[in-house]
């Protein structure tokens, strides 16, 4: 476990933009700060409204057209080819309870910082590019508050319909229109046309640190099986009731966190993550015996052989968890997606920036979901990764040291001159 | 598990006082009343409110003094021996979410009527007992709004202080004061003086039922050790972070109440009871790691060198989890308490009563905490039971007949009769 305070970004170490881009993380990090040195400004909350404005306000200096969609993902456009689609570039500001500094916040203004620095090249040499530039805030990529998660681009790639998105509730009964509504966020439209997307994020593993690796291409994404289930057992009397008489959710669903962590054990080298991360229990009463649990449980593989063997394994062990607790296991929902490829011509071209750049690279798989995930899906997308100090992430500790997120800045810059000058487009 | 809807109470198929007493039960069950049958009305709570009103108002119609004490017990009082002490009869309205008609409901209404039958018993023939008469509906037994578990009976008994329990707030951060104030709970002074006590309760298990027993008569208390855990991990993303490096507070948690069932396996006979009924998961959203999880552990015998065997072999199992998962787990608060008698003068008295009424009867002990459990730490205490049908409780389909519960509150008005007229005293 990781302990102390996470260095402050230091805008005196460096020079010209790479400074002004440290001293506006440095600002960054101040919306929704928390005492342990992280950030707290889940979806649609009032942290999230105060970053947006202030994003807005440094796009609006530079010139950029802010605004927002109907499902409250931010654009800041800037239109160098009238007409012309866009290349987006982003990701995301909103961040988990109690998280970390950089995951998708980083993203977002070395977006912002990359777009910034071509406007002001191209202006001075006369350049027109091909592609207009957008950069992109995507709302609620984290899914916390609202979920799913990678809302807001889930409806960008019309992969969820915008009226069933504003109706989620979070746990209070608040919905999407309401809280979006509440922090100025909620616009009109389905923003700009795309024609190539680029994001930027911090690893969330230790492999790129470990191999001493600056800049990580990433070529797909891993498979991942997401279940919510509902553990129905009977109230009874915690103390009065004989065992033999108890039908215990609470006992039935911790078999099946318990199950879930035994399955990752049994494929060998972490071919296989397993994790139950929200668990809610009714009537949850100190002297009851729960009848109802719901949660979440993931299977995540970058092979889909191994998956499908650990679902059946899982599900064995439902069957097993059932007869042993007596309770009934039923899976409420799913959400579930294969291996897919980010574009080989992408990955290619980002090899060879970072290569141009000197920075050591590799190609690597990202096991997390992104808004890049979303957008691979409907235009050839570029995904980097800079290292994770100690692979630590969703947590107040996550770091990146100044210089990687600079190396990576420039590399996301490079990459999206090259995208914005139709350097993919078929010949 | 039990299904279909718990039968009517029957006012038809008795006569007199009893079918009024039915007619008032029928009448109870319709505050808080649920969908499926049974009721919820936590303590303080808008139907906890509305049910306290109506006794008062039955028991003002009877001449009883009513009025509320500095923690909201409920009192009626009859002075029939101006200055003597008081015979308390009584048990608890408030119940569990989604709860049972019978506990603690039917004691209270029980009281209630068998206090009516002997003031006009005695107003008839010009008896004047040796003790008043106090028909009592303690605050908050249950404990599921605030906790602990009894308070009310705790407080009056000197347990607890009250300016304590005034300030315990429920999850929504209500305090009990402003709960009472809200419900015109909130009264002055301690209560009545005691000289005995008397309560009937359902079994809340299934022997009775099963041995055919009408009235148990209640000679002791099992013993527990009742634990708050706190198992701290660290927050980490759910997909990218590799299983060797994850503190998954949730996977600890789980381990533990998968570890105190095998306790309860592990002790032949049903000779000890465990249980988890409620567990709380931070963050506990879906793609984050938990880092901290707080569960409240019971553990229960009537052999207390049992109890203590079983609880040496959860502490080893403690440090064998925080091991296996690599968490930390500390107790954060514990509530204990030993086999405990009830007086043998008292048992004898119910015995003879329920023989003199023809009643099966037998010697039972209670698994589970009542008001009197405390009373009678305080004073001479007889605790009756009546069978539950299944032994379910906690539950809506909780139930017990029509016949039992009349049964039982002849031997109720029996009992208390005697303590009035002073058959205990010392001779």
């Amino acid at each position: 476990m990781s302990n102390g305070a996470v260095p402050e970004p230091d805008p005196s170490k460096f020079t010209g933009a790479d400074a002004v881009f440290l001293q506006d993380f440095a600002t960054l990090c101040t919306f929704g700060a928390t005492a342990g040195g992280g950030v707290e400004r889940q979806a649609g909350s009032r942290a999230d409204g105060e970053q947006r404005a202030w994003l807005a306000g440094i796009l609006r200096d530079k010139g950029f057209d802010v605004s927002f969609d109907q499902v409250g993902n931010q654009f800041g456009l800037l239109e160098l080819n009238p007409g012309a689609p866009y290349v987006l570039v982003g990701s995301h500001l909103d961040s988990q309870p109690t998280a970390g500094r950089y995951d998708g916040a980083y993203g977002v203004l070395a977006a912002a910082h990359a777009a910034f620095l071509l406007a002001a090249q191209w202006q001075a040499d006369g350049t027109t590019p091909r592609y207009n530039l957008a950069v992109v805030n995507w709302f609620n990529e984290e899914g916390s508050r609202f979920k799913p998660s990678m809302m807001g681009s889930s409806v960008y790639t019309g992969k969820m319909a915008p009226e069933n998105v504003l109706a989620i509730t979070d746990a209070a009964g608040i919905t999407v229109r309401e809280a979006l509504e509440a922090t100025a966020a909620l616009g009109e439209g389905t923003g700009p046309k795309a024609a190539y997307a680029a994001e930027i994020h911090i690893q969330q593993g230790r492999s790129m640190e470990q191999d001493g690796i600056t800049i990580g291409v990433v070529d797909s994404n891993w498979a991942a099986n997401k279940y919510q289930f509902e553990v129905r057992g009977e109230q009874s009397h915690t103390g009065s009731t004989v065992i033999a008489d108890r039908h215990d959710a609470l006992l039935g669903a911790s078999m099946l966190v318990v199950a879930a962590r035994e399955i990752a054990d049994h494929f060998p080298g972490g071919a296989v993550h397993t994790s139950v991360g929200q668990l809610d229990v009714y009537p949850n009463s100190p002297v009851v015996v729960p009848s109802l649990v719901t949660l979440l449980l993931d299977l995540r593989s970058a092979d889909e052989e191994l998956l499908a063997e650990a679902d059946r394994v899982l599900h064995d062990r439902i069957g097993q968890i059932e007869q042993a607790a007596r309770v009934e296991i039923s899976k409420t929902g799913s959400h579930c997606w294969p291996v897919t490829p980010y574009q080989p011509e992408g990955v290619a071209l980002a090899e060879k920036t970072a290569a141009n750049r000197g920075f050591t690279y590799t190609r690597v798989k990202t096991l997390a979901g992104h808004d890049s995930t979303n957008l691979k899906d409907m235009v050839p997308t570029v995904m980097l990764f800079v290292p994770s100090v100690e692979g630590i992430s969703h947590n107040e500790h996550e770091y990146t040291t100044d210089q990687d997120i600079i190396s990576g800045l420039h590399v996301l810059t490079d990459v999206v001159r090259s995208l914005c000058l139709g350097e993919l487009d078929p010949r």
